[in-house]
């Protein structure tokens, strides 16, 4: 998959995608990100990127021009894509627009300053995503969210060592907690049932823990969990029991 | 403001923050920004920072004794800290979280393998936050966004060039469009009303749109917006007219 990322800041993706899971996928081919100056398709390098906004304001908003004759000198170099314009203001990124954006050939990725672009611009994309309602000086870092989330699940890229398939919000519910060795540290132990070796118990351990967590940290998640007969059971258990991994810990702990 | 990120892949960190705002401030000492590796921290630097769940399952745990250790050392060298696992398990990041962090003195950033990382962490940090419902390679994206937005907050940094707080999200409400030069790009021009220079006509017609994008686009935002008289009539007014400027672009377009 080729990931295109359209920039006034091209440097900023220097060292972040050489490393790790990311930088092997990029080495075996199975990821290509290439990184363009929005600057270099304007028409005159020297040319301001950004002006005053119309009607007054403070901040400086992202011209059209150059932003989109870059966009169509991208798209012009490759197979067909996706374009994207990272903005506070697009719908939001989510595990489920993470599949779908892996699915395709090419993706390209444009950067605004946060400030603003020129609105025009949008009708020149195919959509516009944001990764949070929180603003960032700039749409670098959001684009290298998308990559990487994107990214890792494309076939081949997370290898043996992880299941894509198994992590949160395949459903939208948070993940079970996780231990591994040693089995006590500083006086706070692995639940006992991890170490049972009885796997239908581990599973509906973590089934529970999955939906209690989901329900106290994230209820706007939970409302939307179509929860089985088994969901409703193991709930209510784990809800009435004391010695579940959360309450063994604090008990220890406090 | 201190920012500590504590990571198994520090090499990330080496271009991010140098460009842009960000790049200035921390010129300007208005911003530090530390990057420990974890590894560095451990009693045995070839130890192995990840091991296999207890319980089964694919992926790699983070392994407790490294994170704690390294986040103990740090929080030893400096001013008192706020620690925070990055983690999809936490609470999510929000404007709000951002101008809370960027009042601190130190904030301390520890990113976890997004895999797993040992629950027992959790004990020894403040809280955790995940920056969206998606799941990364590891915590260090999701880090440099927390230091990027809180960071653009902090007295000074942005300058005379903008202000955070005419932004979005000081209210759960999108920005306005925002339109500079030229006036007219292919076809597409700037509404009127940004030309006309009666600034209250502006004002008006500015939050007419950011109240009906955000409608459109953000229901879930738009529930929690406290609609003042005004708001109702400008929203009423807008949906009721066809020349305003998203409309307008749609049809010289279309």
């Amino acid at each position: 998959m080729i990931f295109d990322i359209l920039t006034l800041f091209p440097a900023m993706f220097a060292s972040p995608f050489e490393e790790s899971i990311l930088g092997k996928a990029r080495a075996r081919g199975l990821v290509t990100v290439r990184v363009h100056n929005i600057r270099d398709h304007a028409e005159d390098r020297h040319q301001m990127a950004d002006d005053r906004p119309f009607g007054g304001g403070e901040g400086m908003i992202m011209k059209p021009e150059p932003v989109v004759k870059a966009l169509e000198a991208v798209r012009a170099e490759g197979p067909p894509a996706v374009a994207v314009l990272l903005s506070p203001q697009g719908e939001l990124f989510s595990q489920s627009l993470a599949w779908e954006f892996s699915r395709l050939e090419r993706l390209i990725l444009i950067c605004g300053r946060y400030e603003g672009v020129d609105e025009r611009v949008v009708h020149f994309v195919d959509r516009e995503v944001s990764i949070g309602d929180y603003i960032l000086t700039g749409g670098e870092l959001a684009a290298m969210v998308v990559v990487d989330a994107a990214a890792r699940l494309i076939p081949g890229v997370l290898g043996n060592t992880a299941s894509p398939e198994a992590e949160s919000f395949r459903e939208p519910i948070l993940e079970y907690p996780q231990y591994t060795r040693p089995r006590e540290f500083r006086g706070l132990r692995v639940p006992e049932v991890l170490l049972s070796g009885d796997h239908e118990a581990v599973r509906r351990w973590r089934r529970a823990e999955a939906l209690r967590r989901t329900r106290i940290r994230r209820p706007d998640l939970f409302s939307r969990l179509k929860l089985s007969d088994e969901d409703r059971r193991l709930l209510q258990a784990a809800e009435s029991e004391d010695d579940s991994g959360d309450q063994h810990a604090r008990e220890v702990i406090g």
